[in-house]
């Protein structure tokens, strides 16, 4: 199967049967859904040495490729991870449902009574780098939502995608769904990305998760709505009525928990008339982390070892051990730069100044905003949501971590008594 | 300005101009944004002479380019038309704001509590046609919604809409409000609707109100998300559980109440176990109203006079008096032509039995899904949203009527209290 043409007719055929299977997914009653995710954690568990096994010719040819160790990491599988994924499956089932219910019903004037009914959006195709895991909470979040997926992992995980997905398929197959509703792309064509972001007749909507190329390439070529995540240029706004070592502490976490995670902090902003307070004391904490400093001249007065910061670094998302630093006048300044160089992500202000905070929670036009808190709790897990598909810096739909119900939408509902239009 | 390089500064000007009047906006109350609509109204009443003066100009091009009466008719402004559009701005400012309300507010185990604020969506472009009046309806829904919009009107309004846009400036100058908040595309020239919907650092959402060509062009060529309403071929289906008298009523005001609106019903689906006690009645009321009938072979038994009906018609959105008109044997044939066939607009059902229209409510997947009502229901005047700036017939974000909240989105808010993640 390599002729274009071929590919095409593949794509489309996986895209009928996802539409199909859409349709009974949306009507599946919550115990069919649960049913086929405890049989696929079961599956999963069962096959773990299979999985592993499949797993080893991945991981041959991304040895024989050369590719780094982090790549590496990436792509293994163990019995523990295995034992992990199967565990994420059953958290999936143990979340409320969120399909079918109806909210809001009014009764208008004209007798009719008017609602909202949560329902599925109907086929989701995800598309993943080399995390063989994301086949099987990518599955379950479409599944436990009543949606048909269509999943395309990377090539190099071709073998690893394939056993995991013969685990959903016989999970599905004992709750009596249909098979259609977990389809993965067996094909490592390129050609078929190309296909699956273009026939809008039966992808509803594309759910990106990799790296920065690849969300650029599909919002060039798509034509189907995604819910993506683009950078994450996140801030910490240390206001001059913080609590200094509140403001230290946060500054350190949000910074140095974890550098390569979208919710890291990469700027910190720290008003003037704290910043003699508090700044030596974070310099201090990022020195002793091997955490560079690149400061505005302000800060650097009071940080000696920083290096200047030049103008692109406002605009940096490090996703590394460097943290740009500027003292600003106070609460609208930081406003002010956050508005010209975040990335609309996640942003927080420490301060005990409560109309200041509700003016940071008001004006800050980002996914995610803050007050006395670390940027790293943006996450879904960390928000209640259960689980998460993914973090959108979208507006649209769904903004920040999206859990089951960003995989849903409202249709409208009217009951009525035989009521007509005058 | 004609030169395209001059356009795409103009555009970008006003796209700058606007972004930072989105940010005022969004922090205005409901107070300042209440006071301007009601300036706004009291400036349409005062200057409706002018208006209509104005107006006079856009008519004579329209005759001497001999354009039809319908077309006439949608760009003619009166006096009663100027009242009816301050009486429009006025309601919106009756209407509850949704923005700035913090909801879901929950303490997770961390310490952190999480919820969710209504914000506005930031820059709302809307392209039009004929319609003079879409420029206050829009850019009231709007200002009440805390967005700042770029309004694109038809160059065979730009009289009247400069006109237009004159009251609204006065209006937000009286409630101290930015000017750039609505601004009105000044030029007529089709290259700057191409700017528009490619400048995605100023621009967070489109909604095109017109007809499908508009649609269609911008669906090829803009990279920013759009509220947009495809078509509306709309069904009711008769269950053989059906009141007989109500089913001839429902699909007598579904099809006839207005042939050009997209909520009209355009296939009309029958049980076989009831076509004989209903096709005839209601073929007598169509008859009588010059409604052309095309029919599968079983309806033609009953109804005579109807016409084969093709392939075709099934997808067919008349907007005339035609109505397709096909018998299925029940529930499942109905929603699987409406599956096959729908625009996931809006869909009916007419049945007394409780568990087949819990099941068309829950599987239809439509916009609106209705029992034992006309189709023309949907609309956000009769769903309640108080105002409409258009319908969706997108999944994502709004689907139907889409209201003030259509113009808003939800970001999380975490109120912390020194939390960091461990």
């Amino acid at each position: 199967m390599d002729a274009k043409a071929d590919i095409r007719e593949y794509m489309h055929e996986l895209g009928r049967a996802a539409r199909a299977a859409a349709r009974v997914l949306a009507r599946a009653d919550t115990n069919a859904k649960d049913k086929a995710l405890h049989a696929i954690a079961a599956q999963l568990r069962a096959s773990a040495s299979e999985l592993v096994a499949k797993n080893r010719k991945d991981l041959a040819k991304a040895r024989e490729e050369g590719r780094d160790s982090a790549f590496i990491d990436r792509l293994t599988l163990t019995a523990a991870s295995v034992e992990q994924m199967a565990k994420g499956v059953e958290e999936v089932a143990a979340l409320a449902d969120p399909v079918g219910e109806i909210t809001a019903l009014e009764k208008r004037p004209t007798g009719i009574e008017v609602g909202r009914m949560r329902v599925p959006l109907g086929v989701i195709a995800i598309i993943y780098e080399s995390r063989p895991n994301v086949t099987a909470d990518a599955a379950a979040l479409c599944l436990k939502s009543g949606n048909a997926c269509i999943l395309r992992g990377g090539s190099e995980a071709i073998h690893s995608n394939r056993a995991i997905a013969a685990c959903i398929k016989a999970g599905l197959e004992k709750a009596g769904l249909p098979l259609e509703a977990v389809q993965v792309v067996e094909t490592t064509d390129r050609a078929a990305v190309g296909e699956l972001i273009t026939m809008n007749e039966y992808v509803d909507i594309i759910v990106p998760r990799g790296g920065k190329e690849l969300i650029a390439r599909l919002m060039r070529e798509s034509r189907i709505p995604m819910i993506k995540h683009l950078d994450g240029v996140c801030h910490v706004y240390i206001d001059d009525q913080a609590d200094p070592e509140m403001a230290v502490r946060i500054a350190d976490n949000a910074k140095t928990q974890r550098y390569g995670t979208c919710n890291t902090l990469e700027t910190l902003l720290v008003a003037e008339g704290i910043a003699a307070k508090v700044l030596p004391a974070i310099a201090a904490v990022y020195r002793a982390k091997g955490v560079e400093m690149r400061g505005d001249p302000a800060t650097r007065a009071l940080v000696p070892d920083a290096k200047a910061a030049t103008e692109e670094d406002w605009y940096a998302e490090y996703l590394a051990p460097i943290a740009a630093i500027r003292v600003v006048k106070g609460l609208d300044e930081a406003m002010d730069h956050i508005a010209l160089y975040g990335s609309q992500h996640t942003d927080a202000i420490v301060t005990n100044d409560k109309a200041r905070a509700q003016r940071f929670l008001r004006e800050v036009d980002s996914a995610s905003v803050m007050v006395n808190a670390s940027t790293r709790f943006a996450d879904g897990y960390e928000f209640g949501l259960g689980a998460e598909i993914g973090i959108s810096t979208d507006k649209l739909h769904a903004r920040g971590p999206v859990g089951l119900e960003g995989l849903t939408s409202q249709k409208f509902v009217v009951l009525g008594h035989g009521e007509v239009r005058t």
